[in-house]
């Protein structure tokens, strides 16, 4: 029994999916396919890679495919990378894999998927998660191909790095950013609480949470339950990372943020 | 061969659903997760558990995973149901798996998940799904855990109840209210056909839908079939409540109605 | 290992989908359902049609179970048909199942689903998708049933076809239409390159493609690389039809273009 752990941003309304799937059940008829998520805002390589690297840890043993490509008909590479875990990852170059792959204790081995026998040809312009992508991942999780198979070995150092902010460490406050807005309107930040640590900021009863010009006095707290509904708080949330939500309710809205948007912890 | 059938009100945009396809396929890999659906609506307990008994009877033996959690990071339990059915039931004590799992013959041991060693640690915040109820699950299809190894039973009595409007009867009329508004328009009502064979309606030509101040007079029938395209229906649905509908339309706007509306059927 | 793949316009935001899951994993537990997709726009039998047969040779061997079903509750005909190769199709008699059918090699046989132990009983209206469909795609896939099991052979001339609009090919132009907007904002047109050369039209630096009294040239060429972000392409997609884009953008709104509009293309 393998697994193919998928994610991409084709969502779900089209057959794109579902055609991944089936090139995945017509090749390796044993594999079970984990759908990590599809809804990764077009072409957004950054949500992407985060979305993955919340996730790796929770996948099980094998393949991960990962495909927001917005170089698809374009010379950026498509790649296979092996790491020291049993994990194999399966992606465009373009940075997409690299938060995971690191996570998952590093490359030993990238390739380039370049091999016409472990693709299927296309009638026309290229549909990769379809005709390189899924079979390369497929070929991977049935054991039929090592990914020494499916192309040549690529310099580790070629490979497109994924640009992230860090924040910005001064005493007494740390200059982040909001990092994924999810569905419930909870706002993850880039700033760990090492990073608060760091910049002499400890666990009170209130950070000010500054956005733009606005500042909030919100209370640190573990969960939910530890404020009113309708009330903010600041937490280490399950990634491990600094977080805003509104029990109840929406931070997106109560502190006016978005992905992207700069966001300071002072103490 | 082992099911795990799940339902939340995670969406489908976030990694959520697919981080718990991940800790059931690594806990339980001969598991298959039969998804029910992850669009109700957030923090909609009523409209998750009404989804789940009308699933219940179509869902596979084995475990059915629920987490409609809006008191996630509260004080709330999580529990496991054992069932005179060869279902197990996994979620949060907030009334989701009530009638569900009165529908299978009701619970004969309910326990609360407080057992560290059939859980994920996690860096932050609990996100039970992955950490407390994914596992819970994964642990009872594959047979590694039985309910009383997840934590203490509970008393039945303590557990919340979910609190669903029954229909008034009175001679020759039913009040109600709509209850689920599907994707297609069409509005199912608490109502039974053996609430008005109570009330003295038996099935007529038409009967009057009230809504609000608006009386309709509309045909009871079998099926979209008996009426013209843009009609009005009141018929028997495929869950055996009263539900109205409009062919190649929506009752929703030809009738004013959303889930909770008061409807009122006179015969 | 068998495979059912499985398209509707159900959308997943109700229970519907996963009720038919439940279904199959019941009577069929060792089959895997490939969801094609479920996002199909409701009851348009056409688009269902054509992302079904875009799909088709990409699926695993085994049943394919497709419910895009406007004449629900209505007397049209549910059906299974047998191909030459090795897949088995049920469905709705509206012509939902013919390109796929015919791409497969033609139906060698089709049967009315009307066995009733071929079906699950309802309380109320018959949810096809669960009660018909469903276990008649689960029967086949387990190998408990053959077509002739599941109700009569009916004439194969009276079946519903499709109607597909065809291209209008005049030397040096090409009268088409958008066949599918995706989610990408691509769209493909109903004409294929052997249409152009019919035409006289060769593969040449620009086509122009007329909307309504608005003219384009635009480069035909094989991929996005070929052209900047933001500029527009025409090319032959990855189903092998003419198709416009633009590059990093949306050609719905570059075109004025939506599902069904007339598309000129001239040489």
């Amino acid at each position: 029994m393998s697994h193919v752990s998928f994610l991409s941003d084709f969502g779900l309304t089209d057959e794109f999916v579902g055609v991944v799937h089936g090139v995945i059940a017509k090749l390796a008829p044993d594999t079970t396919v984990v759908d990590v998520t599809h809804g990764i805002p077009r072409g957004d390589v950054r949500s992407g890679a985060l979305a993955l690297v919340r996730a790796i840890q929770y996948l099980p043993e094998g393949v991960v495919l990962a495909v927001v490509d917005p170089g698809v008909g374009t010379n950026r590479r498509a790649i296979a990378a092996q790491t020291e875990s049993r994990m194999l990852f399966v992606g465009p170059d373009n940075g997409l894999l690299g938060p995971a792959v690191a996570t998952m204790g590093g490359a030993t081995k990238i390739v380039e998927l370049t091999n016409p026998a472990a693709q299927i040809p296309s009638v026309g312009a290229t549909f990769a998660g379809r005709d390189i992508f899924g079979p390369a991942a497929a070929l991977l999780a049935s054991g039929e191909a090592s990914v020494d198979d499916l192309g040549p070995e690529v310099a580790p150092d070629s490979v497109t790095p994924l640009l992230i902010p860090l924040p910005e460490i001064e005493p007494g406050r740390v200059v982040g950013e909001a990092w994924w807005v999810d569905t419930f309107g909870n706002v993850q930040s880039n700033i760990g609480p090492e990073d608060l640590a760091v910049a002499g900021i400890t666990r009170a009863v209130t950070v000010t949470v500054r956005v733009g010009a606005t500042e909030h006095e919100v209370p640190w707290v573990d969960a939910y339950g530890d404020v009113d509904e309708g009330e903010p708080l600041l937490y280490v949330d399950s990634s491990g990372l600094m977080a805003v939500a509104v029990r109840a309710g929406s931070a997106t809205s109560y502190f006016n943020l978005a992905a992207g948007t700069a966001l300071t912890l002072v103490g």
